[in-house]
């Protein structure tokens, strides 16, 4: 193995540029050559990549986003696509791929290494941490921590104001952030895709609450559990208390790493260029139990197992 | 001048609690005693209000919101309450009133003292920065750095995805903080209630940057000047780039606030106890011209006047 | 059991405010009633405590310090004063006690349990992460970020005025921070108890760095190994290249905990209550591979081992 | 006027990157060539600069330090230099200069001018805001800002572990910081270069709190007025209290610049370049009452004047 490439793809997540960084410089302190490829896939298929030397990723380990930058790439599920892409490795004597992105970017490495048996690892990078098999993946605490912050700011005013707010976090299939913030931010309830709620009984436990002279509440919603917007209006209908939506968005996705999610990522990128000097390939790194680990792709696509329950009643008792 | 009482109303803003903290200090001070009212005019209604020493406090000064909490009071407007609020004026042989709020709390100050001639000095707090006459309230710096910190995290995403994104910031009837943080994060436009705009040519001017190579905006609106959500939707329409809305909401009203913010509300607490002191009324005290100063309730309940043009220049020029 | 107590001892590290909420709602739901103990052993000896219930601890999960104070209480190693504390638990009642803190506090529980038999838990507190046997103590992540957010500020400058840093993190023992700084922060060089280093040799490193055109450098030194004053004098007359210190101190204890600290904390906390109710004592609970785990009191306090290699060897191969 | 140069000289601030970037494209939208130049006035004596475009200031306006580097550059002080410097500035057909900076600084600048007659206008930055004849340097929030982070999370500590502290923050001729985060941290005392005070006096007033029951102290020392582990040293052997030292150091000069330090380098910026585009030299511009003002080099470089009083006297008030 002589050169390899690295690339971003799918959301950006905080800690991408961390990522990059271990995979550049610890490649070249391994002797390999490392190939920037920029856009995701879109930059393998169109030739979108240069050689990197170790000055291409100085200072970038505190910057959010990616100096690769990332594209969705749909037309990467094409054959026509990915054999140009395969074409691109070729030409460029790539003899591995290391894939920063999530569920959606390990599918696609994992199918482009079925077909054209080129050597890909995945690091797992994810916002909202749903990646299966993995404890976690960088970027969620960095999300969380951002998410926080804003909870906590919004406490401010649902103490002052006497009101209700619900608070839109990210978390499409995987109510992880939710959890995390509800849990660190005091919350008093959580509605997530993994577990059914019924809108009623929460309004009725507001109403009780209310009459026991309770005034504030905030509640926590993953976006696949819902519309902040939708459930305040509702909240507000059944229980005549003012109630505030509040959609934190794209704001949970850029920003400073923090110190936790630029850990991981410096040790994924390192282990990803390690495996794939082992002959490891077809597999994600991500920290399990601790510990830098490797997962099957297939595993680390399917729906993300974890346990929900144990946050979901601690958040429930202590609020 | 034996004794005064501190009260905030309307939405609260980051650096009332510091406010409160002068008026009490300063106050005892120069031995006053001051009453602490809760709820703003509805704990006057209610005798809500206790007395308040140098302890009272204590450790208050670096947190967002009130400590006195804050209400809309709609029951004020009537005679019948305001006479109900007089009476526990009397009741507690308050000599004079500081009212921590915006310009609906100044216009209820300003008729409360027209009816019953109880002396009344306004502080002016305002996220928004709208009230007129006075360059800063507090509050308005703390809620335009958390905004802006808002941006930078979605300049991230944006030049990494390179995307649209369209920033509804707070301000309903003033665009200062959307200037302010379009010019602070180097937006490409901001959209303003103060200026007319056309969103066609706007997505002309997106379509034609874009043309030249130029693959990413952060557009800010003031929420008095449109949604966010519906003005992503038209750009994405017109222009068929990926655009997103982000709608900070009530993020920008609590938090720490900054050391502009903690200074201003100080100082103006302060300035608002030495002006009853010195048998002022009917005022509220701001910030103009870098310095202390008292305004008229009646101009400072007008509609805001301030120079629009030289920031709105200024930003696009920048961007 | 019906009754326990908490205190908090040794250095405050932030989280123990949400450790103590949890403590305290976790146990009224399990229907035990919960003392807060203030200062430490000394509030023990004092009889300084008394009975919380659910609201004594609510609005404190966001904020730095301990509400229940912290002290060094040297007079506990005597006989004569763990008597009176002693006499402090049999008069309330206490059936149990949850201790949180660090090394220095699970040894002064380990000898009053052994002299006692008072059932006694700690919740692993620690800025400096230097408890043997657990991966993480709750603190240490919000230490780490806020250190790593000066090293960010300092690296402006360093790269701006061609200057080397030599910045002092906290770490008596344990050189757990640095080595976590130096690596989220691109450091040149880190400094730590557990390895020794030649000054001449970094120095000559510089040197001949400075010859291929490196500019600026960052060294951060946890305080057990060496002063950052000192070192910076020696480096400034071994190489004459303009050196300056900075010994971040105590702004690394307090502040806003992050999210993965309240998450320990909180898990710990109520994980400490239910071990009591399980009969089990004599035992801190810390996080173990990313599980929460007990671990005896005399391993806990044991000198910490863990591998400083890996992360050495990960700064030096991607500085 | 054709072609404009732009230099950072002295410390960096916090928004010199946002200078660089508003005289770049303001210069630019009135059809100037702008070139940058490196490492201050050494970059004008090595020739050390190139030709700016609108690409080349783009992503920065958040960053802390300068693009541009800078440079104490003492051998500008000998005529030979000097000399270099002018034939750099004749070579490149440079009509004037915007040199952004503080004190000393402009010195250089108005020696410079006095000789060669190149146009120069002077942008105000600094971190310790002591740039006589303006209110506000840029800089300076940010540097303000960042240390009040530091004292409330110093805060945290001193309240639990009940013990006094000294805070060491920049200023070496101005109090300036000190005294603004004295204020706004709600510290107890403050040490400046302006007012002589008496260690033994502040130490009684302390043991005097303390007989009242006061157990914790914040005092702030600028830089300038003493050092804080002197002074922490001599507290603690007058009063026998645990007293410990924090000095501040760097951390204070980098970082995101606030939204204050970015709209005034941003306004500086474009008022350099319509000044000298006026005909306009010799001046530095600043914000004086609240608007950019110019004002003539000679006075800029006077030990700077400003009411220490009044925020001196609110501090011990209020604390």
């Amino acid at each position: 193995m002589k050169r390899i490439a690295v690339l971003t793809t799918g959301g950006d997540a905080p800690g991408m540029n961390a990522a990059i960084r271990a995979v550049v410089r610890f490649g070249i302190n391994r002797k390999l050559e490392v190939m920037g490829v920029f856009r995701g896939w879109c930059g393998l298929i169109n030739g979108d990549l240069r050689l990197f030397d170790s000055h291409s990723v100085s200072g970038i380990i505190n910057q959010g986003g990616t100096i690769l930058k990332t594209a969705r790439c749909p037309e990467f599920h094409e054959e026509k696509y990915q054999e140009r892409a395969f074409q691109t490795v070729k030409k460029n004597n790539i003899d591995g791929i290391v894939v920063i992105g999530g569920n959606g970017s390990f599918r696609a490495a994992h199918s482009f290494y079925q077909k054209y048996k080129v050597p890909v690892m995945g690091v797992a990078a994810s916002i909202d941490n749903d990646i299966n098999g993995v404890d976690y993946a960088f970027g969620a605490d960095t999300a969380i921590n951002t998410a926080l912050a804003a909870i906590d700011n919004i406490r401010d005013t649902a103490t002052s104001m006497e009101r209700v707010f619900v608070v839109e976090v990210m978390g499409r299939d995987c109510g992880f952030i939710a959890l995390s913030v509800a849990l660190g931010g005091g919350c008093e309830d959580v509605l997530i895709p993994e577990k059914k709620y019924d809108l009623h009984e929460m309004c009725h436990a507001i109403v009780e609450g209310n009459l026991r002279g309770k005034v504030s509440w905030i509640i926590v919603v993953a976006e696949g559990a819902g519309s902040a917007v939708d459930i305040a209006k509702q909240i507000k209908e059944i229980t005549t208390l003012e109630t505030r939506p509040v959609v934190l968005g794209h704001v949970q996705r850029g920003g400073r790493p923090t110190a936790f999610s630029r850990d991981i990522a410096l040790n994924l990128g390192k282990m990803a260029v390690e495996s794939l000097l082992n002959g490891v390939t077809d597999k994600a790194v991500g920290l399990v139990a601790g510990k830098i680990a490797l997962v099957d792709f297939e595993t680390a696509i399917k729906k993300k197992e974890y346990n929900v329950d144990n946050m979901f009643n601690l958040i429930k008792v202590l609020s």
